[in-house]
């Protein structure tokens, strides 16, 4: 029987409990026997006096025990995923899926839907016809077995101790605490039963970690409790001031990624993707290092192997390829012209002053009972680095909130800056981490 | 319509609330706006972060309006009322009420059952056969008008957000909190529509308060709300680590009471009522300071007008008088002996074990539930300072638990300690605190 007022205790008063006492308590509120207004008292303490690797790991573990796993059937490849927390124009994991599953990587990739200012992979591959993401247990480990990759919606069985407690953190403002958000993170990816995971963690204004410590924090937490629980974890921080590629939507970002995987990606979004595929294809065993994996990557986008399983993934989950080839013609809402003071180059576009915008204009929900509409978004006409005149295009968007065109008009425009020479260069790849600590992303190269 | 989220977060981040905030949010929890689980992420950020006096004050304000006053009808006199944080032995409020009121000041005294392992005066006067502290709003105005003092229990109809509070607060382990202890008591307190009030803050291991800067804070606390309420506010404080008198119990402490309203009490709670009483008489303007209203108080004792007023509380609360003078022979369910070893003087009590111990033998509750014995309680023969020989008598304990008397023989043997020569002289009065800010105990003799 656990004793709540206890636990409550030692962490109002910054003492660190153990695996059994966290796991403990979980499972009492799992099961309604600590009841809601002990449980939030308790969030605010572990919020404001901190929790440790070993707590947060008992989290963890609680939440994934709390629901079902994905299985393993008679799958006996590597199986290996990805996962982003979160960015703008960031479709990395519709390029890396089929191109690590193209290299024999078996990829059980579980996505959520858009949060905030971020966009959501269920989202975008929604925005395919007829792409279902609400497979069944049984019938992701049946296309594993088939095409080795799955992309899906989480199910109400995976972790629904996370449900419940992130419900509660929600209404407590516990939400933005970075173990929290690695245990919600890993309790849902753990349920894969993988035996290696990527991750990206983004740090930036247009990331949910808006400084590279905070990401950092959050990147050694995740590696240090995959790592606990046996599933080879490497992070790689990337940059998220900027937004990603040039599209920020959903059928949009989908035709984007399709213009990656035949080759002919922005250099930042393909950056990232080549890095965190190649780290999955030497996790999955199928390179003998990341560097390897980087060219069996590269070499799947060049032959076409990638796209072809993308496709694959497309039709096998009911999705209709065919527009993916042949985009229908959309009218842009209204057009973003540079200033006529704008002389020079794009020094700078804001990404969160961007996602937020697309969010306004459909791509995501402003409450959770919101629907996003598919074919909203914008397209970047012009990225950092690139010049400009007065009065050339930036960006075309696209929404159904006609009243509102002006104002996101106004709201894109002011989020590019300029500079009469050009910007320097930020690298998007900031940092990588594995469990032996720290190398910096030139050493990893 | 009170944002619960974003007085949570302002609270979270450290920040200070307004008045307006504080009300607000106290009121919506009241009246079911804001739930429970809300409520307790914000108890415990507050108890992490901190509240103001400014905030403290608001919070008494919601509490004390949640509910009834007293009120005042045709009662022209100064109202000032007596309180204790609670203390081993603490009879005080039975002395000083009927002092007080013998010197003409009207004490509309609303008093609270035992709390852990200190009494309560209620407790103590329900011992007396008859005695009712059941009284309504307007018994209370009526015997106030008559006989200018009542002792009575809180009515449901006092500060019920304060009981919710409170209820909440012990199951999220944030009561001992110096604001939220200072707004509980203040709330209650100001209900009794006051004119001054003294407040006795008792520091040391038999409080609630074990350090004198806990102790002092939550005096300042204290004097602060009451003088922004228009309460004229003074606290003493007064020390704690050994018991009050000789009586620890409900039955014995108001025959001890009794002995001291007669001239024969012990020093330290004489001390200690008269140095209350005098201020009371002070603050209600019936002396010209606080020094002429200590003599008038150890007039009133001299000359039996106290106890003449303490039976005249006593009759008109239903109670029967005789047996205060006639005190009901009782059998010691056992006596506690001195080691042979001491020799030499008595040098310490440990007052939190005496109390526990009490609480224990039935002096006290163990849960919310429990009925308290009224018989039951320890007589200390010996105080710190007075000499000893191995074998002596130290203590006789009254209990009907007779199988754990052993334990609590051992208990209060060792809540004893011995030296060989005197021990040094510990003033049981450690500071004043008025709104002009703190005087020393030796400048305001």
């Amino acid at each position: 029987m656990v004793n709540a007022i206890r636990l409550i205790t030692s962490k109002r008063d910054g003492l660190a409990l153990d695996r059994e006492e966290i796991v403990g308590l979980i499972d009492a509120y799992t099961c309604g026997v600590v009841p809601d207004y002990q449980m939030s008292a308790f969030l605010m303490a572990a919020y404001l006096r901190g929790m440790n690797e070993t707590e947060t790991a008992a989290l963890t573990e609680s939440m994934l025990n709390s629901g079902a796993t994905m299985g393993r059937q008679i799958d006996s490849k590597s199986r290996v995923d990805k996962h982003s927390t979160g960015g703008v124009g960031d479709k990395v994991s519709l390029i890396v899926a089929p191109t690590a599953a193209a290299c024999g990587v078996c990829v059980p990739m579980i996505t959520g839907r858009g949060l905030g200012h971020t966009g959501g992979t269920q989202d975008k591959l929604s925005a395919i016809p007829g792409f279902r993401t609400d497979l069944t247990t049984a019938d992701c480990g049946s296309q594993l077995d088939r095409i080795g990759v799955v992309i899906t919606a989480q199910t109400d069985e995976i972790a629904p101790a996370d449900r419940r407690m992130y419900a509660l953190r929600d209404v407590t403002v516990t939400v933005d605490f970075i173990p929290f958000i690695a245990a919600s993170i890993m309790s849902k990816k753990l349920a894969e039963d993988i035996d290696g995971l990527v991750l990206d963690v983004k740090a930036g204004r247009g990331a949910f970690m808006a400084t590279e410590d905070d990401a950092r924090q959050l990147a050694k937490m995740l590696v240090s409790i995959g790592e606990r629980f046996g599933t080879r974890t490497i992070a790689w921080m990337t940059r998220m001031d900027v937004p990603l590629g040039r599209a920020v939507g959903n059928w949009i970002e989908v035709v984007e990624s399709v213009r990656c995987l035949q080759g002919d990606g922005e250099s930042d979004v393909m950056e990232v993707s080549i890095r965190l595929a190649g780290e999955m294809i030497h996790l999955a065993g199928c390179a003998t290092s990341a560097a390897q994996g980087r060219k069996m990557a590269q070499c799947a986008i060049n032959s076409g192997t990638a796209l072809q399983k993308f496709v694959e993934i497309v039709e096998t989950q009911g999705g209709d390829a065919r527009p993916l080839f042949q985009p229908p013609k959309m009218q842009a809402a209204a057009e973003v012209y540079a200033p006529a003071s704008a002389q020079g180059y794009v020094s700078d576009i804001d990404a969160l002053v961007v996602g937020l915008t697309a969010c306004q204009m459909g791509v995501g929900r402003r409450v959770k009972e919101d629907e996003v509409d598919p074919m909203s978004g914008i397209i970047l006409h012009k990225k950092p680095g690139e010049p400009v005149t007065g009065g050339c295009l930036l960006a075309s968007l696209y929404t159904q909130h006609e009243r509102q065109v002006r104002r996101f008009v106004a709201a894109i425009r002011n989020s590019y800056s300029f500079s009469a020479s050009p910007p320097p260069w930020q690298p998007v790849i900031m940092d990588r981490l594995d469990r032996s600590g720290w190398l910096s992303s030139r050493i990893a190269s």
